[in-house]
């Protein structure tokens, strides 16, 4: 026991000695690369709030450099370059990699899945990070939460849906897992670039489009050319994404690494208040510039359907691939015993305002 | 404007230069005083974690030791130890200074107030963080959010609380603003300590009493000895708090102030995902363990006046100190604004879930 007792000693020494000195003092170089453009706030506002602290915090040491979409032309290849390292980081969303790997998809959000409340408790200590982890082992990169939208409405509409005789033949903007139900329905999926959306609504090219909430689809200008604005049930915690590349995460000094790993979870944080803060004034803004515009959630049937839709799809993939199995089964099983709070919480508490004021 | 430039330039030059080389390797000692005691999961654990950051950020060099109840025996002398020096940091909750200046409740929670995203949005984008600092500049503290517990529970009843003639003479422990709201209505408000409650509820020395909820609440056992577990109205966004020594704050070295704040943005987000988390699985363990637990919320006569008497609270605090009317000013209009986004979003979300399941 002693002898192994001096070996620990002069192995932490040896240790000790060979970190290096003042490691906090190398400088570091690194590039970040978004989906989107640089001035799409507040999705840009977390790199390169993420990329100040880190500067500030290393003394201008290490440096990560933000570029937008705008620059990379390659909103969709974040995974790619940052699995390759030509970016050491990337900030996404892991659903846009759905085509690689199916399960992707729950480590942003899925229809009728769990709020942002719940999917936090579920990353954080339901075993959704490592889920997570396991998923983008594959690709060599590291996988961070990195900014939640929470419920995102159901999009815009020019009619009204009355039934699921509506959705038939509907021709609507929405991808995505979303998409593959409402195709199910008989609506006509389409999927049309960003730049284009407000002159295709316009025109009646489409019949509706989903984007995301207030905050953001205010600058898109829908609500001046569309009434009815629907609910959310696709995408109730649209979770965004940090990916490192394992190698440069590696060989960053333990206090870089700390540095990151903190920064990110707090603009992470940051991003779901303004996201908030923003349809907040959003919503306020287009309620008076339009007064008219109504805000409807699908009627029971409508949902009921789309539900069943989104179980079969499941159900499907599923049935196909192992691993998606058992991220599912491990969120159902979380959110079923999480709702059951939420609904005695959160829920119930602005319910119980509501009938005060009725 | 040439002058001007010359004169800019040569201060940049100056600045630059009297900027100590290397702050980041300053040694920094620092001690933070909690109002909890060292094992109070998951209150303590913001500090302790933020302590870990800050120390692996810094490379070991700027360390925090905090101290809980246990030790310094001062749980509510935290504002004033922060203030004279003896910590430089604190980790407490605002609503315990309201003997010291009323308006310092608003920085916590307030019965029928905004919920944790209302909240955080006003912090950040509503002016709230601005009225806190300005609250607590008298104090030569610097306050910011530490971590919110979400909705508390509106406690733990022996009997049913069917009318307001039930509440008349209820004996119940019940701090704060909602004592008073409560002590309006008939109630014997009482205080108790924390390591008595147990025992007074058992053996009828109280008829009732609030903690938090189930993830703290499991720990006190109360769920064992009180068949009604009331929903929330009183606590509907517990933020806790940090507190920092003005002076302390400004002698640290910049890498350190952001890493400090970068952190306790950090461990704030992680605080309220760790009791939420910790409230899902205490409330499944609850209702396995003792099934006949009964979720009851107040019947709307006794909501309506429990409202009526808050309103009549806040308006009399109003009269008497301008700045607490002007805070709540401030959380009134900006509530009304951000419940209708609440409402569209994380409100009909759950809602339009639960009526599919009906």
């Amino acid at each position: 026991m002693k002898l192994v007792y001096r070996l620990t000693v002069v192995l932490a020494v040896v240790a000790v000695l060979a970190t290096p000195v003042l490691a906090a003092d190398k400088k570091v170089r690194w590039k970040l690369a978004m989906t989107w453009s640089s001035t799409l706030t507040p999705f840009a506002t977390a790199p390169f709030n993420l990329a100040k602290m880190v500067e500030e915090m290393s003394g201008g040491n290490f440096v990560i450099r933000v570029e937008g979409a705008e620059k990379h032309k390659a909103a969709l290849g974040i995974l790619d370059m940052t699995k390759g390292g030509q970016y050491e980081m990337g900030h996404s969303a892991s659903y846009y990699w759905k085509g690689k790997d199916i399960s992707t998809v729950f480590f942003c959000t899925v229809p009728f899945g769990m709020n942002v409340d719940e999917q936090n408790a579920w990353f954080y200590h339901g075993g959704g990070m490592e889920l997570m982890q396991e998923t983008y082992d594959k690709f060599d990169v590291l996988s961070f939460p990195g900014g939640n939208t929470g419920v995102q409405m159901g999009g815009w509409f020019q009619k009204e849906i009355n039934s699921l005789e509506d959705l038939k033949g509907l021709k609507m903007r929405i991808p995505g897992l979303a998409g593959e139900v409402f195709a199910k329905l008989g609506v006509n999926v389409t999927n049309i670039p960003s730049g284009e959306l407000y002159t295709s609504l316009d025109r009646g090219t489409i019949d509706a489009l989903e984007w995301v909430g207030p905050a953001m689809d205010i600058k898109m200008g829908f609500h001046k050319i569309a009434p009815y604005y629907y609910t959310g049930w696709h995408e109730p915690a649209t979770e965004l994404q940090f990916l490192i590349n394992q190698k440069a995460f590696e060989e960053l000094p333990p206090e870089y690494q700390t540095m990151l790993v903190t920064a990110m979870k707090a603009v992470t944080a940051d991003l779901y208040t303004d996201n908030f803060a923003g349809s907040v004034e959003a919503w306020s803004q287009m309620k008076k510039d339009y007064p008219n515009i109504v805000v409807k959630t699908f009627p029971p049937e409508v949902l009921a359907a789309m539900k069943q839709a989104a179980d079969e799809l499941y159900d499907a993939y599923a049935a196909e691939d192992p691993f998606f199995k058992k991220v599912w089964e491990s969120q159902k099983e979380y959110m079923e015993k999480a709702r059951t709070w939420t609904q005695i919480s959160e829920y119930n508490y602005i319910n119980t305002v509501n009938q005060l004021s009725e």
